[in-house]
C-alpha cells in the first residue's frame, strides 16, 4: 500500500517523459524543436506576465495548473499538430485514456481534481481555460514569426487556417487578440504566411 | 515608446534563453542533461502536487512563481553546479545584475515584483521561500537516485556534502525530508553515494 507521498513521487517521476516529447514548433530563432516541458514554461510564464490583459477576471493559480498539466496526456497519446487535418488534436479517447492513467498515479483526491482541470482546459469554457487557451495559441505565433514563418512555411500552412485557429485568443484577451491580429497580417505582408499554398502537407500524413 | 504589453512580450522573447541553459543533473534514467526551462517546469508540478505537505501554510501562487522564474538569471550569470566549492552559486553580484536587465524588460511595477520574488526564494526566509527551495533540492536528488549516483558519482561529491545542502529540504517540510534522508541512507547503502571519496573533483575548476 503506496503513501500519499510515495503516489505523488511516482507521478513526479513519470512526469519526466514530458522532456521529451518533441513539438513541431522551434524555439524562438532557432532551429530547434520545443518540447512539451519547455513550452509548458513558457505558457506558466506568459501566463503571470500577461494576466492583467484577460478581458474577464481570472484565478491566476488555476489558469497556471492548467497550462502546466495541459499537455501530460501527451506522454502517452503524443503531440498532434494542430493544423494536421487527419487527426483530431484534442479531446481524442486516447488523451483521456492518457489522463485516466497518468494522472491516476496520485492519490485519487488529486487525480480528480487534476483530470478536472485538464477536461476545463479541453472544453475552453470558463474564463480560466480561454485564458490558457489563449497563451497556448500566442506562443507559437510569437515563435513563428521569430522564425521567418516557422511551421507555416515548413507546412505550407496557409493564412486562413492560421487565423481561424487563432482566433481563440480573442475569447482570452481583446488586447492581446489586436496584437496577433497585427502580426499574422504584418507575416501576410513579409511573405511568410500566404494566402494560398500550393500543396497544404497536413493534408497528407507527415 | 515601448506600450506595456511590448515591455512584456520583449521578456517573453528574451526568456526562451532559459531553455539553452544546461544543468549538471540528468533527466531521470537518463544521460541527458536536464535544462533550466523543463527543471522550473518540474519544480512547478512539484509545487501544486507537494503543497498539502509544507510545514507552514503557504500561498500555492507565490511558490509558483518563485520555481518558474528562480533561475531566469542564469541566462546572463550561467549555471553554477550546487557542489561547486571555487564559486558562490548563490547570490552573487553577477546574478542581481541580470535579474536587473532580465526583469528589467518588464513594465517598471511588473519588473520590481519579479525582483523582489526572486530576491525572497534567493533570501530562503519566508514559508514561500523555504518549501521553494524544498523542491529545488528534492528534484535532484530524485533525478541523482534514478541515474546510480548521477552527479555525485560523476563529481564524487561526498555524503557529508550531500547531506549538508540537501538539509534545506527540511526547512520547508518534515514529511518530505524524511523520505529524502532515507533515500541518502540508502543511496550510501546502494555505494552509489560514498561516505569518503578520492578526489571530490569540485574543488578544482572543471
Amino acid at each position: 500500500m503506496q503513501t500519499t507521498l510515495q503516489q505523488q513521487i511516482a507521478f513526479i517521476k513519470e512526469i519526466d517523459k514530458l522532456k521529451y516529447i518533441q513539438r513541431k514548433t522551434k524555439l524562438f530563432n532557432s532551429d530547434r524543436n520545443e518540447n512539451d516541458a519547455e513550452h509548458s514554461w513558457h505558457l506558466a510564464m506568459m501566463t503571470i506576465v500577461l494576466a492583467q490583459h484577460s478581458d474577464k477576471p481570472v484565478d491566476v493559480l488555476k489558469v497556471l495548473k492548467m497550462v502546466l498539466i495541459h499537455d501530460i496526456v501527451e506522454i502517452d497519446a503524443g503531440d498532434v499538430f494542430i493544423y494536421d487535418t487527419l487527426k483530431k488534436h484534442t479531446n481524442t479517447d486516447e488523451e483521456l485514456v492518457a489522463a485516466q492513467r497518468i494522472f491516476g498515479l496520485l492519490p485519487k483526491e488529486q487525480a480528480e481534481e487534476f483530470i478536472a482541470i485538464w477536461q476545463e482546459f479541453e472544453d475552453g469554457v470558463t474564463n480560466e481555460a480561454k485564458f490558457a487557451k489563449a497563451m497556448d495559441r500566442f506562443e507559437p505565433l510569437l515563435q513563428n514569426t521569430s522564425n521567418n514563418g516557422g511551421t507555416w512555411r515548413e507546412f505550407d500552412v496557409p493564412y486562413q487556417k492560421v487565423y481561424d485557429k487563432k482566433k481563440a485568443i480573442k475569447q482570452g484577451s481583446g488586447v492581446i487578440w489586436e496584437y496577433a491580429e497585427n502580426l499574422i497580417n504584418e507575416s501576410v505582408e513579409k511573405g511568410i504566411l500566404k494566402i494560398k499554398t500550393n500543396q497544404y502537407k497536413l493534408t497528407k500524413p507527415l
